[in-house]
């Protein structure tokens, strides 16, 4: 069975970054294995390690699945056995190897380091997240395939209310929805982040904090899963905030709308279109070169001219950022932050999404996700932007 | 808002047990930050940290989300506060801490260790996860609470399907249902297992190996999710085993039921019968005191004598247990397999999956969750155990 995944050119050029940004760093090697980095190396994720030599090619260490076949794939049970290995054909042991310090335990990562005795290591969690910031052809084609159905998954949830439902129900039938154009379920992200499949959000439940760095909360439907929807009936006069997971392919898109029961207060939909100037005006503002502060910047001086500045992503509890870059997980690099700063890059893709929360309405706002070229930023998700009465 | 979650002389119980293992272990203290065992030690998942002195009341040090409150709760913006939280109470700082050294990242265990300059590290998770197996009266009534929910959505299993569906449509009309039963979605393992909701296998997809540690295998829906339905069609003569997850609660119920489309050739009839013969003799042999390695020699043996031990547990790769622990998360110890050999004790919840893969039909067999008691084993799981066929 074929072991790697994805144009060969595409897979090579995702090595060579990585094996430049190795050579900078001054590490000989890089040893890989969680599931987010062995994909974006190997385009497949299996029980194993990922070997790159900062120059050379690559060798695929592996203890599940059996039957796969390649140049450079060799069987082993434990990862004590790579040294020797390598060592028996011939390659120079690394005197710098590069571990993923900030995502295998402390455990896997000492069991790891004593594996490769005569090693210093060093930190390829941070490289990575760091190259992986820059989408590949590739993953640009798979971001548009996620777009492609996540856009068709919007247009069906109208027809996925029932009046009487509770937030729980409205979200199960838009799950379904997923699933049947192609959803994979499955929701990474970057540390700790319970949360399944996305969230929906109305009413009071907007207003509940979340113990995860994401945009909004909600109660969530357990203390073991405490975000997003929790049971709270959708009612007339009620916003409907749904922004569930672009996750059609491993690159996942970001998209939210709004929706109501019914029709909300005026202030619901001045805050609605404040919301959506704020998109427009960073979608404007995005280039490569422009520091990750300004959209951050613009967006809270628009908040606070509308006089929203208190109902900005979370009322009792606020989110400090207006977007973030996406990819194999939800929550990339770089955040539209006050901190840390960074500049935009040609090839990242960034979600933009300001959200206003309005005690006694829900939450209103919009997300999209934008690909960063030379000329701008692309916007890639599409669904209608303005509030649709799920009623009508 | 409450911050403690379940009865309180059942959590003061977890707390006792943890405080009695760390004097054992000459611990004065543990810190714990993963969702796991922030929710078996406070009933809740939050940003942030619990620490329990080996004697004396718990702390709380939360990040996120504002406005719980609770005798002994902190805010904190970084644990480096907690060391100077602690001694400003007048607590005498642990000169051995234990933190989650298989859970948490190495940057985040060196992190904690330098906050704590004056102690010496030791492991929590081990600790926990040997705590975790025997499980307290709350978090047993949370089981049957999942197991009742389980039940009822395996009943509604055959009005799932419709001749010429695919299995991944088949698993999102089941998810569907699921869901609308209370399922919360997530499902939570201990190291590498990325699976969605559980697993619908299929015809020749039963006979993909698994890049994980799980029971059978499937290609998956994609590279990035690499086990259980593949799109397979649901075809005349196929069985369908339906693995999916109990997760109506924090706490996981374990249930496999195999289905057909139409007819199966016999031998599946006799293999599905011999499976259900080697659970019927697990659990009648489950006891406190068993060694773990009797259910799986038992099962070796009658899965040889059935002419059947090439097809047991998978074909092109054969899991190496019959069984295993469930709780916060699917795969807990203990194993029942050859090794590590330990010896059961009641509280123990033991998932027993005897399945045999069938060229060319799929897989077969059953799996329930048993409660180990002083007397024995009590099933928790039920649903009708015999092959159903989808057609009828």
């Amino acid at each position: 069975m074929k072991f790697l995944n994805g144009p060969a050119d595409d897979l090579r050029l995702r090595w060579e970054r990585l094996q430049a940004a190795m050579r900078t760093e001054g590490a000989e090697a890089c040893l890989v294995s969680t599931s987010v980095n062995l994909y974006y190396l190997t385009g497949r994720i299996y029980g194993g390690y990922f070997y790159l030599p900062a120059a050379g090619r690559p060798r695929f260490f592996i203890k599940r699945p059996q039957g796969l076949e390649e140049e450079g794939l060799t069987y082993i049970r434990k990862p004590e056995e790579i040294n020797g290995l390598l060592a028996a054909e011939g390659l120079p042991l690394p005197k710098k190897l590069l571990l993923e310090a900030d995502e295998i335990s402390y455990t896997d990562y000492c069991r790891l380091s004593a594996a490769f005795p005569s090693c210093e290591s060093g930190n390829a969690s941070t490289l990575l997240r760091r190259l992986r910031m820059c989408k590949t052809p590739w993953e640009i084609e798979q971001f548009r395939i996620s777009a492609r159905q996540h856009a068709k998954t919007y247009a069906e949830v109208p027809a996925c209310f029932r009046p009487g439902m509770s937030d729980l129900q409205f979200q199960a039938e838009i799950e379904r929805r997923m699933r049947l154009n192609g959803s994979l379920g499955t929701f990474r992200a970057y540390g700790p982040m319970d949360i399944f499949m996305g969230s929906v959000l109305t009413g009071g439940n907007a207003e509940a904090p979340s113990p995860f760095d994401f945009a909004l909360g909600g109660a969530g439907a357990d203390l073991s899963l405490p975000i997003g929807a929790n049971g709270t009936p959708l009612r007339e006069g009620c916003s409907v905030m749904v922004d569930m997971a672009g996750n059609y392919t491993a690159y996942m898109t970001d998209m939210t709308r709004t929706f109501s029961v019914g029709k909300l207060p005026e202030a619901a939909y001045r805050a609605h279109e404040l919301a959506r100037r704020i998109e427009r005006e960073i979608a404007q503002m995005l280039r490569p070169g422009l520091s990750t502060v300004e959209p951050y910047r613009l967006a809270l001086r628009l908040a606070e001219e509308g006089g929203l500045a208190a109902n900005f992503m979370g009322t009792r509890q606020q989110a400090k950022f207006v977007g973030h870059g996406i990819g194999l997980q939800i929550n990339e690099p770089p955040v539209l932050a006050a901190r840390p700063e960074s500049l935009l890059e040609a090839g990242m893709l960034i979600a933009v999404e300001p959200k206003f929360v309005l005690p006694g309405i829900g939450a209103v706002g919009i997300e999209d996700s934008f690909l960063l070229t030379s000329d701008g930023a692309e916007q890639i998700t599409f669904s209608e932007p303005s509030i649709v009465d799920l009623t009508k």
